[in-house]
């Protein structure tokens, strides 16, 4: 009874695969301030040339260089698991798989990114980036990329994960990070909204406006972006590569695929290569699971707006909650983010995937169950897939499909135990965002077009 | 330029190897409380008849029965690293190997013998396992090994662990583990220490004094121990024995061994299996590596004492402080035993295997060193065979020898990042065990024979 499919070192996929090859309509291009598409050149400013080209790429297949291999293969091929236990906990006859991104140093998929962009920088002869991050598990795997290609690192860390996980901090500090509270007093947009309101919690929006401000005002400096655009999506797709390579071998599929989706790197890299498959005719159902604390997909707008709250950064056309929408201090801090990413969004507009979201309480009750049957501790982001993983096995126990389900467990929860510690004290609390706020959040926000 | 040298789940070792069988001599028998030897049925109060035949066996293999294979293939095989990074970074010719321990749900190489553990005593009809715990990571592994088996487990942790690190506590409740802090008003033991100092920070041995005291006093309930015991160290020798097959793929074979030594169960899980060569004639060095504030190995005496505080388990021959020694509160929890495993002991006093002692903040300079090389933030216990390496690899890099090394990364560190934040903070100390104190110490210990 096999457990855990791997893959050798020479396996690690040679390229990754870029989702715009194989979309019914070429994505909704950028804009500037003035409402006009934006070329790549409008980017050079805080991205190297490397990052951009592959942002406006539709290449299918974009070769990842030899030395962002070698730096991939420190934890890749991550195991693929048959969840083997949790299944017979529900007793359900669907099969259940997951992909295990946790064993990553960082202890998350993120890394797999930040590695990437850190090459290309360093190559485009960058010192320093900045970058920001919201429950740390970005800004620890920038700082680690950082050092293993000798850049200097500056994080803008959302001040409400800053103050419930002071241990992500030490993690990137480790590493040689420099990180900051945000709002900070290191940038004018920090220093502006610290004016208004001095116990401000931050927000992923604020943290960007930021470093984004940072990246623009030195030669020296650039962005680094952990989720939402074009080029971090691709880095994130050798999950799903790995993973058909994994079900390939046990020959098996999945009929669904289940990933957490805050800015939406996660579900682009777990489900992208299964889209792939899709759009030449198979069957397999691509789920984006979010909170509905931050229901950007399933009770958003598809409009043009900000990537920041402070309005740095270009427009761009996704599902958002307006771009000064304040979700609320959850402890998925990954995924408080009001937009998405534009590929993602264009997806589900088109009716090519699906979107749930599921409340905070019920996605610890699944991490929990996850950890006593699978023994790993899952990040508060990944218990929102394993929720509706769960939910999916369930209803197969009614319904006796023995349907073959997939998610990405993203990431572990060793830096979130204070949220387990509530949620085991019964101490946590659901949130589902009013309509009428977003509404309100959404009538600030520009809609272009 | 390879970089990790997996196994297959199928190359998972079938049978432990028991270092007793190549020991030149038998090993001493542990004595009752009149000096004699004591059989295996005095042990039958509190542990299983499985564990117990492991316990006084000279086989050289021993089975691993199928349903624990299937256990530890939820992580293991763990990967064999070739640490070109760190080898770059000190500019040595030496050739640094890694076996890392980190990969397993609880962070530790501990849950390789909680899984057996579990298991044999689950045969054995028994309902609840007590058990003590110092950093951590024993009791973590244990409470997940008994969720596993169907067990309930009840952890005494040392205070001050438990004070350091709340969330290790967490990772115990979330596997469903029972935990009090030690000493405890749960057991004659703990009361009678806490009446007579109500703030004891408390030790392993007080703590095993109460986890063997529950046992001993409840037929449902037996005791599990995360180090010390031959059972123990023979399930860890899975590590030593999956490091060899990896060292045969690539060809090579370690000149040193070094691991950290604190119960003896990394050390010999890491050890052993090479000793084994060694006994026939192989030339391999194996190197147990402890702190300077608990300087078991190096400046205690090879005598006859009790395993706990209380002096509640038989007597047996190994180095000891002292068995009421108390040391202080360093980072390295794991490593605060005033004993270490007799079979440890033995071979060291007979000059089989080296010891050396290194203080706290050259530990820690060399996990910092580790971690922006290799990417893993270590376990302070693992800190100290990372030093010892290093030392040995800078030394090769003045005589120029081309030397393999291989120490173990027993765990990772992400509950120890307070302790890393004093460490960066330049807040750490030293502690170097005055002489006086131990021969203080030790005069209060028997000494038969």
């Amino acid at each position: 009874m096999q457990t855990k499919i791997t893959l050798d070192e020479s396996e690690i996929p040679t390229h990754w695969y870029n989702v715009v090859a194989d979309m019914p309509n070429p994505p909704s291009p950028p804009l500037g301030p003035d409402g006009k598409p934006i070329g790549p050149e409008a980017l050079a400013g805080i991205f190297p040339m490397g990052l951009i080209e592959q942002e406006v790429s539709a290449e299918r297949w974009i070769p990842i260089p030899e030395r962002v291999r070698e730096a991939l293969s420190m934890w890749r091929p991550s195991p693929l698991y048959r969840a083997h236990r949790l299944e017979a906990a529900l007793g359900t006859p669907a099969k259940i798989y997951y992909k295990n991104e946790s064993v990553s140093p960082a202890g998350s998929h993120k890394v797999n990114t930040a590695v990437a962009q850190a090459y290309y920088n360093q190559q485009a002869g960058i010192k320093r980036l900045a970058t920001e991050t919201g429950a740390g598990q970005w800004g620890s795997s920038i700082a680690l990329a950082g050092q293993m290609f000798g850049l200097e690192v500056r994080i803008f860390m959302v001040r409400v994960s800053y103050d419930q996980k002071p241990f992500r901090r030490s993690m990137m500090q480790t590493w040689g990070g420099q990180v900051f509270a945000s709002p900070s007093n290191e940038t004018q947009t920090g220093r502006a909204i610290l004016a208004k309101d001095p116990n401000n919690p931050g927000s992923l929006g604020i943290a960007i406006s930021e470093a984004v401000e940072e990246a623009a005002s030195r030669a020296d400096t650039n962005y680094a972006l952990g989720s939402v655009l074009n080029h971090v999506l691709l880095h994130q797709t050798i999950i799903g590569l790995e993973a058909k390579k994994q079900f390939a071998k046990v020959g098996d599929y999945p009929d669904m695929v289940f990933a957490p989706c805050g800015g939406g790197s996660n579900f682009g890299g777990a489900a992208f290569p299964f889209f792939a498959d899709k759009a030449s005719g198979k069957r397999v159902r691509l789920v984006a699971v979010e909170p509905t604390s931050c229901p950007t997909l399933t009770k958003g707008e598809y409009a043009y707006d900000f990537g920041d709250t402070a309005g740095l950064t270009p427009l761009m056309k996704m599902y958002t909650l307006g771009h000064d929408f304040m979700p609320p201090g959850i402890h998925a801090g990954g995924l408080r983010y009001h937009g998405d990413s534009p590929l993602v969004s264009q997806l589900y507009h088109e009716g090519l995937i699906e979107a749930l979201a599921v409340p905070q309480i019920a996605t610890f009750e699944a991490g929990v169950m996850f950890a006593r049957s699978e023994g790993i501790i899952p990040a508060p982001e990944s218990n929102h897939a394993i929720r509706a993983c769960i939910d999916e096995a369930l209803r197969c126990k009614e319904s006796g499909e023995a349907k073959t389900l997939f998610f990405n467990l993203s990431g572990h929860g060793h830096f979130d135990m204070a949220a387990y510690d509530k949620y085991l004290a019964g101490e946590l609390t659901d949130f589902y965002y009013p309509e009428a706020e977003i509404k309100a959040s959404l009538a600030g926000s520009p809609k272009v077009g």
